[in-house]
Parts: C-alpha cells; sequence; structure tokens
C-alpha cells in the first residue's frame, strides 16, 4: 500500500485536504468549508474523516499530517488567536488531528507552507532567500532566509499581514489599527470598494454591480481588465500600498525574489505593473532593480503540497 | 608567536582596530578618525598600517581580517553607497586590505559584527532569533534567524535603519524621506533637538547649551537625567518612533530578545522605559509580553570583537 503525507490547507473559507506522494504530487483532494463548523472540534473532526476517506478511496496509508493555517504556531501545534477563523484563543489542532489520525502532525502558518511548496515545485527552487505573500482573505507571508523558513523564536514569524503601514488607518481584527492587511487582503480590497463607491459619485461597474449583490475582490480585477477606471484606481492604490510594506520588509531581510500567491494575485499584471513601479520608488536605493517581484508559479494547490512535504520532512526526520 | 585576528570596526565618526585572540579576547586595540581621510584609499592605508603597527608591539602574528562597516556587503567586500561615510559609491575595502595584509579577509555591516559580538561574549549567548539594533550615527541592525546572521540574497539585509516611518518625513542621507535613522539615530535625535528649539520657546538645558555650542545627542540624555522636560520629550518621541519600527520587525522575524547598542543606547532607562511602553503599544497581539528588550550587554568594543570572530570563522572554514 503507498505511503502517503496528508496536506491540509486552512484559509479564511475553505480548507484544502489533499494526500501527496513522497515525490512530492497531490494523488487526490477535496475541499470543506472553513466557516460551516462553529466548534473547532468539529472542524478537526471534519478534516479526520476527510483524511480516512481519501485515504479508503486511493488504498493508501497515512505517513504524517502537514497542516497550514492563519496564526498557525509551529512550536505549539496551536492555531494562536487568528482574526479571520471563526474560532477565538488557542485551538490545538495538531494534537487533535495527532490523536485522531494516531500520526506525527506538523502545524505552521499557511503562508510558510505555502513558501515550502514555491521552493519544492515552484518558481523559488535553488533559492535561498525569498519572501511569498498571500493576497487571500487575510494577507500572510512565509520568509525564506538562508535556505530555511523563518519561525521565528515563537514559531509565529511572518506576519507581513499585520505590519502596520498607515497609522490610526483601518481597523483590524488582530484589535489595532493600519496594518496591511486591511488594505491589500481580498477582503481590504471590498473595503476599499466600499469606500470609493461612498465618496465619490463617478459610474463604474463596479456601483452598477453593487446595486445586485456584494462585491468581491475578484469583481474588481474584471472590472479593471475592462479598462473600469475606478477599478484601476483601487489596483493602483492597493499596489501603493503593498509595494510601501514590501519595500520596508527588503531592508530586513533582502530577498532575491518577492512572489505573490492567493486570490488578489490573480489581478496578474494589473496589479504587478503598478505594484513594480511603487515597490522600486519605496525601496532603498542599494535594493532597486536587483528584487524580482512575479506572481507565484504554483497552482492554487501550492500550499496543500507544502504542507504535505513538511509532513514529509516531518518523518525523515524523526 | 601567538596568533590573532584583526577586528574592525568602522563607524561613521571613529574607527577602531583591534587584535583578537581566538579565545575572543582583544589584546590591543587603536582608534582612529573616519573623517580624516577624504581618498577612501588613504583611510584603507590607515588601517594596515595600525594593524602591522599593533602586530609588531604585540607580538603576534595575523591569521585573518573581519571588518564591520556600514552598508558593509559580506559578498562583494565592499561598503556600497553608505550615506554616512565619506566616499561615495563603493569602496572594495575588502579586496585592499587583503592584498596589503595578505590574510583572507571579511567584510560586513557593522551592526552584523557587533550581534556577533553579542552572540559570542554578550547577553546573546545561546539566542538563535535577536536583534541588534546600533543607534549611532546611523541606525544599523542585525538579524539573527535560526543561529545565523541574516545576510540577504545581496548580502546587504539588515537595514533596519532605512525602514521608512514617516511617508514624506525628514529628508535621509539616502536619498529618501521618513527612514527610522533620521529620528533615531543619535544624528536623528540632533535633528530633533534643533525643530523642538525652533518651534516652542519654553526654558531648557539644551536651550542655553545651544547657545554656547553645537548639540550632541549625549547632551539630550544628561539634561533628561536631571529633569528637563524637554530633553525628556525629545526621548520619548524617540522612543515612540523606535519602539513603532521594531514592533513592525517583530512581525518578520520574532526574535525573543532585541538588543540596544551604541550612542544613544548609554541613555538607558531615560529610552528603554518609554521604548518598553510604546514597543508593546504597537505589537500584534500574539508576541506581547513576548520580547526581551534590552541594553546590550557589551562593552563598546563589541563590534571589534564581532568583527574578529567572524575573522576566526572565515579561517576556521577554509
Amino acid at each position: 500500500m503507498e505511503q502517503v503525507c496528508a496536506g491540509i490547507d486552512i484559509g479564511g473559507t475553505n480548507t484544502v485536504i489533499g494526500l501527496v506522494s513522497e515525490s512530492g504530487k497531490i494523488c487526490c483532494s477535496e475541499t470543506i468549508s472553513t466557516r460551516a463548523y462553529q466548534q473547532a472540534t468539529d472542524f478537526a473532526a471534519a478534516i479526520s474523516e476527510t483524511v480516512k476517506k481519501l485515504l479508503r478511496n486511493s488504498n493508501t496509508s497515512l505517513t504524517a499530517v502537514g497542516i497550514g493555517a492563519p496564526n498557525g504556531n509551529v512550536h505549539t501545534g496551536a492555531i494562536e488567536f487568528a482574526p479571520n477563523l471563526p474560532w477565538k484563543g488557542k485551538i490545538p489542532l495538531a494534537d487533535w488531528i495527532k490523536t485522531s489520525l494516531n500520526v506525527p502532525t506538523i502545524l505552521t502558518n499557511d503562508a510558510n507552507a505555502a513558501a515550502v511548496g514555491e521552493k519544492l515545485v515552484g518558481a523559488a527552487k535553488n533559492l535561498t532567500d525569498f519572501i511569498l505573500v498571500t493576497l487571500g482573505t487575510g494577507v500572510g507571508s512565509g520568509f525564506v532566509v538562508n535556505g530555511d523558513l523563518v519561525y521565528g523564536a515563537d514559531g509565529m514569524a511572518g506576519e507581513l499581514g499585520h505590519v502596520i503601514i498607515e497609522r490610526h488607518g483601518r481597523v483590524c481584527g488582530c484589535g489595532r489599527a493600519g496594518c496591511l492587511e486591511t488594505y491589500t487582503s481580498a477582503t481590504g480590497v471590498v473595503r476599499t470598494v466600499h469606500e470609493v463607491l461612498e465618496a465619490f459619485t463617478e459610474p463604474s461597474l463596479l456601483r452598477t454591480l453593487a446595486q445586485t449583490r456584494e462585491i468581491k475582490s475578484s469583481d474588481v480585477t474584471e472590472a479593471a481588465a475592462q479598462g473600469d477606471l475606478m477599478a484601476l484606481d483601487i489596483l493602483d492604490d492597493t499596489a501603493e500600498k503593498l509595494g510601501f510594506a514590501l519595500a520596508n520588509a527588503v531592508a530586513i531581510t533582502s530577498p532575491s525574489h518577492i512572489f505573490l500567491f492567493g486570490g488578489l494575485a490573480k489581478a496578474g499584471d494589473l496589479l504587478l505593473q503598478p505594484l513594480r513601479g511603487y515597490f522600486e520608488s519605496f525601496l532603498l536605493p542599494i535594493y532597486q532593480n536587483k528584487i524580482t517581484l512575479a506572481l507565484s508559479a504554483l497552482p492554487d494547490d501550492a500550499a496543500v503540497l507544502g504542507a504535505g512535504a513538511l509532513a514529509w520532512r516531518l518523518h525523515q526526520t524523526r
């Protein structure tokens, strides 16, 4: 029976559960809704049940589990005070899954898992110093330095989404104000849409759409692709704020590459082109024209692959 | 004849040259003025001459040279575009010293050298994740992650002094505006003094002093120690800006400790006490009350020791 590891990517909206071979292929996967479980214990049970079902259907045997989650602490195996998840406080998810599936389990920040995926099968192969930024429900990041993930002293490093970029700026789920993710996450961009619709009277595809249903960040990208000026302005403003935060982060770890991943990264050049301009303009001169700013070369399931790879590494080092 | 390495700490004002034993003791040292040499080649020649003189006087033999310098690039061995040094462009100092003294030579950022010193003989023994911040003519930083210095892809990581904390803030020597070091370096604090003296009319020890001679950052510390309200306000404002920048840096590397080193750190509790308050208030809640913010436990020659230690390590890995 083939040995596999489970790779689990917990997002603010959906959770993807996959089985990953030692060679780094996803054998099969299934998506469940993160928001459908009021109790974290029910969510953990749903994950375990899904893993068991995938194992049965693929006739494989489980070696270890890797989990990427917002505010995931690699040292404690807990999700700690995640503002974008329905459960508050510390959720000892790795312990629960380990008990229920009876295999070694590692849990880390979802962006760290995606960074490992990028290094294994994406655009970061052979890179020793890079940043992967996830632009999803929140903004996450995985920092790789000297070839290794930066976990930090407490296992919680890489919270670029909670770097304050505007003093007294937008209120954030973390309890503070002005965090990057209040502007450049998918939900942050939707907040910008509402502010702009309120503040100006210009016609826009977004205004028309907002009269019929709730706006999503993908609406901004689609309207911008059709040349909608308001949508282009919103992406430009988002790029300016992200460029500022990334330029400041470069002054700390000086990466060769920065990769964008997640929902908003699907805006592609519509975001990347203004972002490159702002990023360079904010960079300390010694870093200018050195750093590659690109979209992740990974499919959506990169974080599943990365989490699976972390599980395999956990198994190999035991 | 005892083998030694030379450890050289290049500051914006003075350069300290010492001979360091393999066990990490400084045998002897001498200070030269960094600003006395209009040509970088003359400065390099003065360093080599001083090393030779120290070797002769101590009857020791040279194994390798380690240099800590502002904007020092460990990969190229050059000082690159240092705003606080008299020579512009790229200065290939390691090559020059290597040729002149005929031993392996390593050059890095001065704060990195101090961080190595802190780890060897200071308060960072056994720590794997910490930041050392130098508050001198400029603001420098050495980030240690997973037990190793963060050099970055280009060898120029750790420029915390050039993180922008105020959009459209004070003009910086780097050509941009609002960098941390324009506020919290020794020279930044003196700029604050002049702004405050200009903007307000209150009497202050600083105002009296400014009528007789140029103000130095140590005057602020001394006036604050005597209870001078204006000086205390200036230290409070400096602490606020430094606390903000440090809290944002924590969200990236999540250190267990942050050490302050250099001229302004001599303000001790007068700076540290307000700093701790601001720092905690700006931290993401998951990091609050976890991080030790302390003065460096090193003597002034820590960077010489650190640079010497880097030279020894260079020798050992060859």
